[in-house]
């Protein structure tokens, strides 16, 4: 049998709690110390689970030996220098999305969690999720045959942050799952965007994702809308799917639709002859457990196992670089930026 | 009693049979002649209307001194040749959208029409519904506040045109009623699209517009969707509305949502404090009359007391305008395109 | 090749101008002559259909030795006299639903039919509908499974009759699909309503169906709701159905979720063991021909074959049965009344 | 200030978590005691509230003198008992719905609160919430106008209960909501119902309930139903609301619709002239504080202040003497049961 991994978790304001209470109910794992800088939070954290430790100071965390891992769930400006510091002290690292505020910064994690033969995950949390997993599986199958377009909207009326614009709250979530669910990657971006406060980062953005293989992606993110949408349009050759994370229990739906291209015909020299086709639409059963159950158990595995996490650090990289350049294609109002696609040296 | 208004309509294919229909049954006109180059379909006008002429020859409406006006819904790349020559013999002209297929022939009908002192309008049909209406109430009337943005999405399984990409066909519609609604125009665009067709235009495409006064507006069209939507958001500084056309009688709702911001604090020297507001949400009754009727009698009564109609030839230009630029936008990634902003000379 | 089927048409009111429309498009019959008491309705019909005759003596149909079949199409209480004048005068009958204002004159209209060995069809529309005739495969077929209720809302704000109360307007939508889709017939009903309107029929109804083999059905009928709702479940011990009659597409969704009963247990001796099921669910594409259309080749093919139609005379007077016996529960305030299961002596 | 009121708990199942974490939130209470005969769910409780007291044995929280009032999460079948002692050892009560199985218990428990001068308060949540106390407010101002029906549906695929038959579990909350909502309270019922497992209650039932006034209300519970609903219809002379709890934030929706009498015109001598009326639809912004902890507020101040709860204990003798009537109207396929109006004498 194996020994438990020992867990500490670094933050206990929104997602903290959250990631406590999942470690404290999977097997193989416990949480042995919570840190926070407000007391008041740590309080609670104790009152919840007596026999937790609490410290104000997340280097008590780094020091002690008996701890195995580090979840991180600070503020973003935060996570480069916490996620090193463990990683320093010998520690795995789960860190919250998205990843660093730079992939500059992301390299360099990703570079000591290799040396130091770590293992280093991002906490995509929507990979983890029966309806994603789901959608995974039809897409690598072939269900859904070749992707011909990724669309997503997700908007409501939300926090407006003051250190990033709505791209590295929101759409952080999308390119997550695309990064996971798609084939290819993209080359390049453009992006549009607009800030309805004076001096405040962007509350509106577009962002195109550009691709060869004859597929486009596109988000739409806002924090100033009046309603609430979480809505995934993919289309493909063989079948198109619709993802709409606000249905209690048909969150995926597949539908037998499309065009089918005709080039035998005498016409296709210069044209293609389309033809329409609808079928049946199906919703399958989805796995409901919680995702950061499914995620957590993933992390203690991948530590057990020496196995790489799915949403590892080059995951977490490739999301930073696309949130970057749509930063930078914003404030160019959507010129191409490309994509550096050299992947880390090792 | 003003005279009737003898009406000669060019083209008896999809809108042919709308407007010949609808200019039947409003006060002040009447329908004297169709022609189509297609006699099965002039067989089809005649049994259903018997006292009517045919011809498969529009010359012959043209030529009739009795015919006041003329009604054009044919294809889009002939609409230039048939207005013009329907201005020349001294008809006023009511033509299918978009208007012309470019801008520069658009201004060449804009200043026909205005040395012949002849009515020219743009058949920008949403314009004329009760939903569009009453937005253009809640717009004027300072219910909505300033306007932040507006978001459109109109996608469906559709049909694939081989002449023109998915933005003449679809976006068309989103940029007549944005014309008509907001009180600023655009100045550049950005646009993104993909075929997946060889050799076929854009199927989809996303379209950003740049504003001054702190406002974006982005379209989102697409031929190959699984599901149809048809939904707007207009976000308000005092409210917020969703616009969706597929719902039965609901099809505009008005959100007492947004943000407050307060300059009035000590931490306002570099950062606005932001509240959030949600109050209640209403539905308006809409007026639900066929749009092409309230658009006839807006024809005839422009030509009777010598109006310049809601649609004319400039706003029929300024869409025009937008869809060159963005085709040009889209084959350059997204490039900006500034819309030329001068006016036609007359 | 067989000869045209002449019919003639009685009441140009609001359904018959559809039953002209369709039997003048579907090959194998021709619409000769059309009978309305009120001029302008002929007038109309005449401006559409230049060669069809109009007369306001329907009974120039009934002597018209041309005229095969007729399709009535006038108010409930005139259907009994005009169809037993039409069969005595030797013409295939199509009566609007509900069939006769009794089951008296329903079973009288049947004896007269075979007798003269005539076809007497009841317009059961819905019974032709894509969406009911693939219910009816996936009931045959056993996809369903035993079925263990059906349950139907049809409620909006609706016209309200002076003549007849809102089971006869609308439940006999229902009763007719009921009819065609359960492989049981009930055997007593229980209603309740109320009428908002003093010396008015009901205006909201509410209907119990009892069946044997374990089977319930209820239907809920509303002139006065501010939403209008088409939605019916049919429960099975296999599978579970929600039609929704107002989704444009997926008008029937098919739930592979239930209950598992267990008697194998010791427990089971006194109580089952109940197991819950959840599974995927998928909406069939479904065939969107105009239900007219489908029924008004059925009653041709009834004629020429000499068939019984699927909705024929027996079915409408199980409905009127249905219809008169629940309009007694309910002046009793729900008391059970049994129907009468005599069928008619031949 | 006034004493902290102490509460004791008993039962720790499903529903008395939600009571322990509500009372130690709200000002002026405190849990002490919490009682259950599952030793595994009192460590649960411990460990969450380290400082609570916790037994096997709910008679230690009945000789507790510093225990003021007594919460009672358990099966229906064990509320009297429980109750009964509670109020016999002077402690205040609020007990889980339905308040008992019959209403001779309800009536005890009534007359015993009566006699000690003891808060008797029935847990029906729904009453406690922002959408019904505002559907209040639109009922009591008169926005409604006089109330024309009642129209609930409460279904879904739910544990199948033992003991009760659906009604019980289903439609005792529409029971409490009607107590609170509608100005009158019903004479009859007449009720129908299912079962589809051997030896085991009604899985499904339909309860028409009558009244004097012009309104009948109407109730359809079901626990095998393939997707969940929860929607309620009023509808009123002015106005009609559509409540849907279902809805994430917009539940409540007042649609200015409906019919206008007019009896001035000659005609009316026999026949009302009816009008058909659409306004605008509203959702007013609905207080989304925790029912639960509204109704612990309520209790703690009826205990202090000495007041009647709104869900007192005549609002649950009512609610029990319509599912007793209920049980029976079904047993008897619909037999319309008076309701015996007798009030509990004192």
């Amino acid at each position: 049998m194996q020994d438990l991994i020992n867990i500490g978790v670094i933050g206990y304001g929104y997602w903290g709690p959250n990631l406590v209470r999942n470690f404290s109910e999977i097997p193989g794992a416990q949480v042995r110390t919570v840190s926070d800088f407000k007391p008041e939070l740590l309080a609670k954290a104790q009152t919840r689970y007596p026999t937790l430790k609490v410290t104000t100071d997340y280097r008590d965390i780094l020091k002690d030996p008996k701890i195995d891992a580090v979840a991180i769930a600070t503020p973003v400006s935060t996570h480069f220098d916490l996620a090193l510091a463990a990683l320093q002290a010998g520690k795995h690292v789960l860190v919250e999305k998205p990843m660093t505020t730079s992939s500059e910064q992301a390299m360099r994690l990703i570079e000591k969690a290799q040396r130091r033969n770590l293992v280093l995950m991002v906490d995509h949390t929507f990979v983890y999720t029966g309806a994603v997993r789901k959608m995974h599986d039809l897409i690598t199958t072939k269900v859904v045959g070749d992707i011909y377009y990724y669309d997503s909207v997700r908007v409501n009326l939300g926090l407006f942050q003051h250190d990033v614009n709505v791209l590295w709250d929101l759409a952080v979530h999308d390119l997550s799952i695309m990064d996971y669910l798609l084939p290819y990657k993209p080359y390049a971006v453009s992006a549009t965007g607009i800030s309805h406060v004076p001096r405040e980062p962007e509350n509106i953005a577009y962002l195109t994702l550009f691709f060869e293989n004859n597929l486009m992606a596109h988000l739409h993110v806002n924090w100033l809308a009046p309603v609430k949408v979480r809505r995934t349009l993919i289309g493909g050759s063989q079948r198109m799917i619709v993802y709409d994370d606000l249905e209690p229990s048909e969150k995926v739906k597949i539908y037998d639709k499309g065009i089918t291209l005709n080039s035998n015909s005498a016409e296709s020299v210069y044209q293609m002859l389309i033809g329409y086709r609808a079928g049946d639409m199906w919703a399958p059963h989805l796995d409901m457990t919680e995702a950061i159950r499914t995620e957590g158990l993933h992390f203690i595995d991948c530590i057990q196992q020496g196995d790489r996490p799915i949403s590892d650090g080059e995951a977490g990289l490739r999301v930073v670089k696309i949130l970057e350049a749509a930063t930078q294609s914003i404030k160019r109002q959507g010129r191409l930026i490309e994509l550096n696609t050299t992947e880390v040296a090792v």
